[in-house]
C-alpha cells in the first residue's frame, strides 16, 4: 500500500497529524471536520501498514470517559534522500518521513558540467545508502531500510513538476533534465525542485513554519531569495516565478542590478553588491566580503553605511512581504545572516515604517540554518510529494 | 439539510462543480481523487436536496458504453443579498447560488452615522425582500425565495470571521460590530467583508478568476487596492492586512502619503493623488479629476505626465505583485479604469521592465465592473461561507 492510492480524506488525516500530531482521534475528526466513522475508516489502514501509531501513553485524562489514545505519524516508515547542489559542492543527508536527519555527507564538484555532476550526485546517493545500511538505521524498526525518493535541490529556475533544471546561473545549466537523468542514474525516483521553494517546504513541515496560516522565508547571501508558504502550500507561481524579492525595486535609482534593471533589492543587499559597493567605498578593488564585515565591525563608516543601505532595502521588501501576503510570519535565513548584525536595526527601521497598520505585527524571526539544512530541503520535497499529492 | 453538515468530500465536490461543471460523475472523481463509489455517496444527498441537479442533456457519447448524465450546481437553490456601501450611497443586489444577479436597489445615505447607515442597510434588505417576493423569482423551482444570507462589503480594514469593521476611513467608523446590529435589524444571518477581498471572491469563483490557479484583482481608484487568490482561497493576511499594492514604496520620494509614508503607489496613482498633482501642473487650485481628464485627452502635456506617472507606479505595483506571488492573471478594475486610455501605456511598459523572467508571461486583464459588482461581490462572500466553509 502507498499513501498515495488512499482517499483524499486520508492524506488530509496523515498531513494533520504531520502538522499538529499527536492527537486522539477525536482531535483528529475535528481538526479535519471527518466524522468519527470516517476518522476509523481512514486510521485503520494506516496503522496496519505502518504509516501511523498509536503511542503507549495516553492523552491527559478527561473528567469522565476512558482515557483516549494518540497517534501519531511513524516517522521511521519511509527515508528519503536530499542532495544541495551548489557551485563547488555537493551536500547529501537521509532523513525519515518527518526530514528528521540521520546522516549527512558532503562531496566537492570538480567541474559544473551535466556529465560529471549527475555521477557526483550518484556517488553521493550510494555512498549514503551504503553508509545507512552500515548502521543500526538500515534495518530499523519495520522499515526495509531502502530509499523511497531523492530530492535535488539547485539555485535558480527549476521546473518541478517536470524534474529540470530551467536555468541555474551558478551552475550554468539551461534545460537540463536533471530528474530523468538522474533517476537513470541511480534507479530511485528523484524529483528536482528550487532550493529556497524546497527550505520553504521542510520549514512548512517541520520547521519554523508549521501550523502556521502562512509565512515567508527570505534568504540573504549570493542572491536574495523568498519562498511563501499560503494555506499550507508553498507558492509556485503559475509562471514558474515567486516570491522574487530581489527584484522588486526598492534599492535605489543607481546600481545596476545583473538582471538588467536598476534598483532591485539584490543589486544592494547580495553578497556580491555589498563587496562591490566596499570596494568602491574604501578603493581596495580586492576587497573580500569578509574583509568588507571586519571593516565594518571596527565601525568603518563608509563600510557600514554599505550594510546600512542594504538592511534598508531588505526591510521594504520585507514589508513589501507583509503588505501583499499578510504571513504570520517572516523567517530571515541564508549564510548572510552571519554578518545579521550590521544590518538588523535597518531591516527593522524600514520594515515598520512601511509595514501597513496591522501587517507590522508580523514576526521577524533569524534563523540560521547550516547547508545540511538546504539539503534536508531536498528530501522533504521528496517526502511531501508521497503524504500531499497535488492533484 | 445544509451544506456545512456534510462531510468535507461533500464540499469539495460542490466546489468542483461550481468552478468547472457541468460534470459527469465519472470527471468529477477524476478531478476530486475521489473513488466512483465516494462520488455516488456525496452525490446522492446532494441531488435529493436540490443543492446539485442532473441536466437532460447527456455528455458527448464516447465510442463505447452509454452516454453519461451530467450533473451541475442547482443555482436556484439559495438565494442571498449583497449590500455595498461607499460614504453616499448603498447598492444592493439579489443574487442565486452562483452570484446571477436577480435585481438590484440602489439607496442615497445621508450620513454616515452608524446609527444612520445601519436602518438604512436595514430599509435596503427589506426593499429587496419586497421585490423578491412580488416578482415570479419568490415562488421559483423549489426555492422557498427566502434569503439565506447577506453580505456586507466596506472599504477599510474588516474583519471578516468576527464581523467587525475595525476602520473604514469613508464611513469614519472604528470597531463597529455591523454583522451583529445588522443581523439584529433584519433577522438574517450577515457577513461583513472588505470591499476589495469581496470582489475577488466573486471573481474567483464566477469572474474573471474561475478555474484559475492564481490570481490578482487590483482596483484603481479613490485607493489603490489589490485582493490576491492563491489555490482556490483569497488571501486574508494573518493580520488582517493583503494586497495593500497602494502602500508599496514604488511612487517616488516627493509625495508624502495618506498613511503617512513617503513614495507610496497611492500617493501618485489615486484618484486623489492624480487630481492634486494635477492641480500643481496646472496651478488651478479648483481643478476636478474629471477636468484633469479632459485636460489630458485634449493633450496637456503637465497633466499627461501626471497620469504617466501614476501608470508607471502602478506597473511597477503589478510587477511586484507577479515578482512575488507569481498570478496566471492580474485583473484591473476600479473606477479608475475609465480613464485607463492615459496611463494604459506606461503600466504595461513599467510592469514588463520589472516583472522577472518568465513572469512577464502574465496575463493583464482591463476589466470594467460597475458598482453592482461590487455589491456582488458581498453575496459571494456570504454564498462562500455555505459551500465553501474555513476549518
Amino acid at each position: 500500500m502507498t499513501l498515495a492510492d488512499q482517499p483524499p480524506a486520508a492524506a488530509l488525516v496523515f498531513q494533520t497529524l504531520l502538522a499538529h500530531g499527536p492527537l486522539t482521534r477525536a482531535e483528529t475528526g475535528r481538526r479535519t471536520g471527518l466524522s468519527p466513522g470516517a476518522v476509523t475508516k481512514v486510521v485503520t489502514p494506516l496503522l496496519a501498514d505502518g504509516w501511523i501509531i498509536e503511542l503507549d501513553e495516553p492523552a491527559p485524562r478527561r473528567a469522565t470517559g476512558r482515557p483516549a489514545t494518540l497517534i501519531a505519524v511513524r516517522g521511521e516508515r519511509a527515508r528519503f534522500i536530499g542532495v544541495k547542489a551548489t557551485a563547488d559542492q555537493l551536500i547529501g543527508v537521509v532523513t525519515d518521513l518527518t526530514a528528521r536527519p540521520l546522516l549527512t555527507r558532503r562531496a566537492a564538484l570538480r567541474s559544473r558540467e551535466v556529465g560529471t555532476v549527475v555521477p557526483a550526485i550518484a556517488r553521493l546517493v550510494r555512498r549514503l545508502r551504503t553508509a545507512v545500511d552500515a548502521t543500526a538505521l538500515g534495518g530499523g524498526s519495520g522499515g526495509d531500510g531502502s530509499i523511497h525518493s531523492i530530492g535535488v535541490t539547485v539555485a535558480g529556475d527549476v521546473d518541478g513538476s517536470g524534474g529540470v533544471v530551467r536555468y541555474s546561473p551558478f551552475l550554468d545549466w539551461r534545460q537540463v533534465p536533471l530528474a530523468r537523468l538522474l533517476r537513470e542514474a541511480v534507479g530511485t525516483p528523484v524529483v528536482v525542485e528550487n532550493d529556497v521553494r524546497a527550505l520553504t517546504v521542510a520549514e512548512q513541515w517541520f520547521g519554523a513554519g508549521a501550523g502556521l496560516s502562512s509565512f515567508a522565508l527570505v534568504t540573504v547571501g549570493a542572491g536574495i531569495g523568498c519562498g511563501l508558504s499560503v494555506g499550507g502550500r508553498v507558492v509556485s507561481g503559475a509562471y514558474g516565478v515567486s516570491g522574487e524579492i530581489g527584484h522588486l525595486p526598492l534599492g535605489g535609482g543607481d546600481r545596476v542590478c545583473g538582471c538588467g534593471n536598476t534598483g532591485c533589492v539584490e543589486a544592494v543587499a547580495s553578497t556580491r553588491a555589498i563587496t562591490e559597493q566596499a570596494r568602491e567605498a574604501t578603493g581596495d578593488p580586492g576587497l573580500t566580503m569578509a574583509e568588507a564585515v571586519r571593516l565594518a565591525h571596527g565601525g568603518d563608516p563608509a563600510v557600514r553605511a554599505v550594510f546600512a543601505r542594504a538592511g534598508e532595502a531588505l526591510g521594504l521588501a520585507i514589508a513589501s512581504v507583509a503588505n501583499l501576503i499578510g504571513p504570520e510570519r517572516v523567517i530571515i535565513s541564508g549564510e548572510g545572516v552571519a554578518s545579521y548584525d550590521l544590518f538588523a536595526e535597518q531591516v527593522r527601521t524600514a520594515f515598520t515604517a512601511q509595514a501597513f497598520g496591522a501587517a507590522a505585527a508580523c514576526d521577524l524571526l533569524l534563523r540560521p540554518l547550516p547547508f545540511e539544512a538546504w539539503a534536508r530541503g531536498g528530501a522533504a520535497v521528496a517526502a511531501e510529494r508521497l503524504f500531499a499529492p497535488t492533484r
